[in-house]
């Protein structure tokens, strides 16, 4: 397909793009637009015809929603916000700066206004601050066919419709979800409360974890959220969910890699940030590795009596923090998933300490079968007390693992236990905390086989 | 709510507790059962009504399906699997032994065994392997009517209702889907192929993660799988995509953590399977890990002359380990997010190597305010060449957390670029690699600061 009034290549023409956007799927605009500047992608977002810019704004994988409703004008990103749903529209707005947020809330109607601002007031990550407001609930009272044609009214202007929520005509408390399949399959005049059941249903305060677990548990296309008295304040909608499960499970690699969770993408992270989030952590984690040095100061006489035990130090020390991360990987996931319980502590302390010392065994044995090896071999002289020297090693590993495994199980319990994320705990914190005391483990167990010959 | 003939306490009763589960909701009886002996589950199951059993048996999260299966007298097993998703019947039947495997594929009929057996010709993990073959698809020809009167028969039987495919009517190739939603909405009398849209599908061998970003990127509620003429196989629901990004999750973060991914709960794992899984790795970083001993054992002069700069090799080698983890957890989710495509491995390299370098030197300047105050406080005596062993140290830094940013970055793009999952990468395996080669640039900074004073 060949132009012939075509931008000449490298140039940037907004017309010329827009044009070409049409008939794509906004989510692949969505993936166009986020390979423009910000103010390239308001000038693209500004020619499209209002259903496909509201359709490509409303895609929460937009990157710089907030930035083009600021540089489009005020009405026509007025206009824009009231026809998203409230809820990505409430995420945009969070990030606009004044005066552009108050401006831009005062071009709205009362209703989405009402909408958006209520929104706001939730706290980030919980049900409240994802749900939409764009549902569709009937009076308990209707039949089959009168919320069958209200479900055709307004079809057009709600995020799902594929469950119905009825309300009691009285107190407007919600009293049973009725699924689109089920309402398409009763009798038209039948009572809709017929078809209905019991709603699964969550608080505002919520957090999207819990959510995400109710929704994977019933197999939930929304799930509605009421205050306390049980009145339907919004739905969190599948889709949604999806796209926060996706965000945790970054999150939790990020902070068990050992850094701040990011939120935007590698490429878009400023470096001065990028530093920030990874060297806060780093730094802590080296001031607390700083004991290894204070440990390693206090055995210096045995060090210098034993310059053989040295040789070992990385290679113990290493098998902990490795020993550690395994272990608290599987407790993260264990505790969120729910599989194992804050209770359960000390059943899986019970099952760690065996496992560790085990694990620390084979290890053990492969160490002593290097020292044997590299002195019969004569690749290396680990000195007269050379078979002792191998035995610390092996004993020290067995000690060190088992610390490693058990510290390592019971960090996320500890977290979890004073109010954190399991998922707060990350390798590099496992590894240091084990470091140091490995190096203790290391030293005392030398102290007592090697006292008398070595040291 | 006190029973005459109630069971003695810690006596199982399953007719007891079979009555006691009318009317909860199947993901709830799920989570009893799995609190119970496969033996008892199945006692249970028994004694339930056939629609409740076969709903409760659809439930991936039953741990002991393919055991409750096999306890059952094969009639009763071959009419619960007959009626349950072919999908989760054929994840079952995988799990059986022979004879029971033949057995219960006698008792079917025709077309639920063809369909169970076709899906298990999938490889574990593909969209063909989780797709299910209960959809919904019409000619293209015929009206709305016609369509929204097929969905009503078929509506108990079917996975999902809420998007309908069109086939040609000649060739049977998808040519559009329909959400149920557009469907009610539309004039009785009009081709549904006017409410149409493109369908967006899948091959039966995509990876899950693939169809999981499918379906978050359009926010679909069904994938359609097609062969390669665009014939429809089957669809890939987003209840089950939940389940498998939940299952990913658990995966990465454990293979991060250094050990093969558990597909039971923590406290269903055998004591001799754990070790086997985390054992296995643990022994092959640990004999990589030897590496260090060798290179300690090759800087034995140097180490035998200046004593003190083992003092700092924990804390050094540590950073290392630190700064390689969290550039590895980044680059995982970057990779797998597409944040960011293989082709930008030298783009990354060059953020990677500043920050390391701005990173390590933080640290450094850390190491030495320790080594000064240490010093001029008296808590330690670093010789009388201390400022020089302190500039060992912070230089030392500055190349050991660049290399561990640039290498343990690298390592998700190598591992993708050989055809591996970049998540493969771990936390324990970034470290060994980062350990070795940080000893060696310590001992390479040290000779260059240090010879002629200490060396």
């Amino acid at each position: 397909m060949t132009e012939i009034h075509e931008a000449p290549p490298g140039e940037f023409n907004a017309a010329v793009l827009a044009a070409s956007l049409a008939g794509k799927h906004a989510a692949d605009t969505v993936e166009i637009l986020n390979g423009l500047q910000p103010s390239d992608a308001a000038d693209v977002v500004r020619l499209l015809p209002r259903e496909a810019a509201i359709e490509i704004l409303d895609k929460p994988e937009l990157y710089f929603g907030a930035e083009i409703i600021a540089a489009l004008p005020r009405h026509v990103a007025g206009a824009l916000l009231a026809g998203m749903s409230a809820d990505v529209a409430a995420d945009i707005v969070q990030l606009l700066e004044e005066p552009a947020k108050t401006e831009l809330l005062g071009e709205l109607d009362g209703v989405s206004r009402g909408a958006i601002v209520d929104l706001l007031a939730y706290p980030e990550n919980t049900a409240g601050a994802m749900m939409t407001t764009e549902f569709v609930s009937v009076p308990s009272t209707w039949t089959v066919e009168q919320t069958l044609q209200h479900v055709r009214s307004v079809e057009r202007t709600r995020e799902t419709v594929y469950a119905i929520y009825l309300l009691d005509p009285v107190n407007r408390r919600i009293v049973g979800a009725v699924s689109l399949r089920r309402l398409i399959s009763g009798e038209p005049s039948a009572k809709i409360s017929a078809l209905a059941l019991e709603p699964i249903t969550t608080l505002p305060l919520t957090d999207r974890e819990d959510v995400a677990r109710l929704i994977a548990k019933y197999d939930l296309l929304a799930v509605p959220v009421i205050d306390k008295a049980g009145h339907l304040l919004g739905i969190v909608t599948v889709d949604d969910i999806i796209d926060a499960i996706i965000e945790e499970s970054t999150e939790d690699v990020q902070k068990f890699g050992g850094m701040s969770a990011t939120e935007e993408p590698y490429m878009q992270i400023g470096m001065m940030d990028m530093i920030r989030k990874r060297g806060g952590w780093l730094a802590v984690l080296f001031v607390s590795e700083m004991l290894t040095a204070s440990v390693m100061q206090h055995f210096e006489g045995e060090l210098e009596k034993a310059l053989v035990l040295t040789l070992f130090i990385p290679l113990i020390m290493s098998s902990g923090g490795n020993s550690g991360s395994q272990a608290t990987s599987l407790l993260i996931r264990s505790l969120a998933l729910q599989d194992v319980k804050l209770d359960d502590w000390w059943r899986v302390m019970l099952r760690e300490l065996p496992t560790g010392m085990i694990l620390g065994g084979v290890l053990g044995v492969i160490g002593l079968v290097r020292v044997v090896l590299w002195q019969k071999l004569g690749i290396y002289d680990y000195g007269e007390h050379w078979i002792l020297v191998g035995l610390t090693v092996a004993s020290a590993l067995i000690g060190v693992v088992a610390f490693g495994s058990v510290a390592g199980s019971m960090l996320p319990f500890a977290l979890q236990r004073v109010g954190f994320d399991p998922a707060s705990a990350s390798a590099p914190f496992v590894a240091t905390l084990v470091d140091v005391t490995g190096l203790m483990i290391y030293f005392s167990v030398a102290l007592l086989i090697l006292r008398g010959t070595l040291l």
